[in-house]
């Protein structure tokens, strides 16, 4: 008999498997009925079992944002990786070019600075360059090359050099960016294409504008991460309902101090202090009114007064976190769930990969 | 040779031995010049080795707020430990009393509910019974009774129980408020020692004010954690300097996108995204007028406009995060390092044990 949730000891994480399998089928379906090819960022799951299931449904490869993270997937068999990170010092570059000796691996940069020390490393793999994309700041503000001309610079720079191939641009876009997105995108591509380096590849992505990847066709593959648990920011950006949503974490009611005050054995160990513009760092399941107003790290505060029903000491509940990702990133081990019954427990297999 | 710290790669945590043993030594002279006892908190290192340390300085025992910690603790020989939490749920009851058969053992309840569940567990341990707390919410708005005179009918429960022992009290104080805390532990041991019931142990603590700890005469044990590192958090609150800080996190710049921006190669999935009231995220060693305004999982956005010196790509940082404790949770491994030289590298034994 699979083991019941009532028996696992909390706080823990339960991956409701046929939800995550609807949702990753949902999405496959979308982006062949879009022609949109997907590269699934395994940040949010961290787990090869998942990673494969991605490619199985259709998936052209992987994304992974650590090296660490990348090398796990390897172990585990995945051949199909882009990594598309800075990747700086001299132990870092040596990873990477094991790293490239063992699967089909394309990064990014975004400054000469990090393609000349690509370009160090791979100095004598003309025979097998290493595939490098110009990451693009489209508004989001994190890294990225600022203009459509700096990107056909950097493109030069990489095409320069014996041991890279250049081979396009790469994006983390704004949420509900789109329009301005693809704008950039097609400016920097024309420029590009004019001058003799058109993009092979044009990656975006993101869980937030996933069901408005074909609205950027210039994109050639999108980088999806949340969508296979979704997360309540993601129920509050109408992305998904609460029903999608895969991740939970059990946790138990250990004190009602007060009439309305209910503290559970979860805090920002548990769950993150993540807040993401939310009110409160967790939808109570059930409790619709309830108001997880504290965290600290092994205590979660909620607020039941305005709760006709309120849980009693040593009722469990489940928790949708704000943020699925860094959850998964807690937690040495999760918990797969169909329905009430454990089906397996995994080893988050990829967590804790810092560098 | 020992380690430099400029072959590591980021992000990583260090640890500086020298700062982490000053601080437990004049933490320990500070109480052992007015009589308090050190009950250090383990959660902020997490490491049976500096567990170890404090009880050779002169701890009285250690304090783990989760049964998983105090597992690990008692297999690297820690041999007495408080455990303030309300620990409810067949499972962990099964492991509580496993522990006390390994260790000199007390946990807190602040209802009759836990109680029972203590008292279920321990019904034929009558001749070792378990000594239990009355938790006291004395302020902080977390778990505890709420009145000294509710803490006065929880005891007498728990002596009424065979194979329980009535022991004291046990409150996590609000920052600042030692009068209150002072005279709330007052009432309900004068209450308590009408009742018959004199406590034995009153246990309260904090580093926020850990130098006040004199102030509160009743207490018989004092729980500072973070004492042993401190942390931006603290160095705001006037408790430590950022010369006594033993924690950083050592980053890379990966991207400088433009004249005033840097992105560091750690999100908070290597600092958290606790900002504890603080403006940003930690503060960058040596760039006092950096905002670390921006967090994503693998990236950190700085704000160097106020900066005159404004850092390279390829520069290393030392980050002092906001929250100490939590930033041990997410690491695997944390080099102990003395001056520029990494002295040892050791596993987290107790990270990420949530349960």
């Amino acid at each position: 008999m699979p083991r019941h949730i009532d028996t696992l000891q909390t706080p823990c994480v339960l991956i409701d498997l046929d939800r995550a399998e609807a949702n990753l089928k949902r999405a496959q379906d979308y982006a062949d009925a879009h022609g949109v090819r997907l590269r699934p960022h395994i940040k949010t799951h961290k787990l090869p079992l998942f990673a494969k299931r991605q490619l199985e449904l259709g998936a052209i490869g992987i994304t992974c944002q650590k090296l660490g993270e990348a090398e796990v997937m390897a172990d585990a068999g995945i051949e199909d990786i882009f990594l598309p990170y800075n990747l700086v010092a001299p132990e870092k570059l040596a990873r990477l070019k094991d790293l490239a000796k063992r699967v089909t691996l394309a990064v990014t940069a975004d400054s000469a600075y990090v393609v000349d020390g690509y370009a160090e490393t791979f100095a004598d793999s003309a025979g097998a360059p290493l595939e490098v994309l110009v990451e693009c700041d489209t508004g989001a503000g994190r890294c990225g090359v600022q203009t459509p001309d700096d990107a056909v610079v950097l493109a030069k720079h990489i095409a320069s050099k014996p041991g890279l191939v250049f081979d396009g641009l790469m994006t983390y876009p704004p949420a509900g960016g789109t329009a301005d997105v693809r704008a950039w995108l097609q400016e920097a591509s024309d420029k590009l294409t004019a001058a003799g380096l058109p993009p092979k590849t044009i990656s975006t992505g993101g869980t937030p504008d996933i069901w408005r990847a074909h609205e950027t066709p210039i994109a050639t593959e999108y980088r999806p991460g949340t969508y296979i648990y979704f997360d309540r920011s993601l129920v509050a950006r109408d992305v998904c309902t609460v029903d999608d949503c895969a991740l939970h974490v059990l946790v138990t009611v250990v004190s009602r101090p007060t009439a309305d005050r209910a503290i559970i054995d979860a805090g920002s160990k548990a769950l993150t202090s993540d807040l993401l513009g939310l009110n409160g760092y967790g939808q109570v399941v059930g409790y619709p009114d309830a108001v997880i107003y504290g965290m600290s790290e092994e205590h979660g505060n909620i607020d039941f007064s305005a709760s006709a029903k309120k849980p009693e000491i040593g009722e469990r509940l489940l928790i949708l976190p704000n943020h699925a990702c860094p959850v998964s990133n807690l937690y040495d081990h999760v918990h797969l769930v169909s329905g009430d019954h454990v089906v397996e427990t995994v080893a988050v297999a990829a967590r804790g990969r810092v560098d």
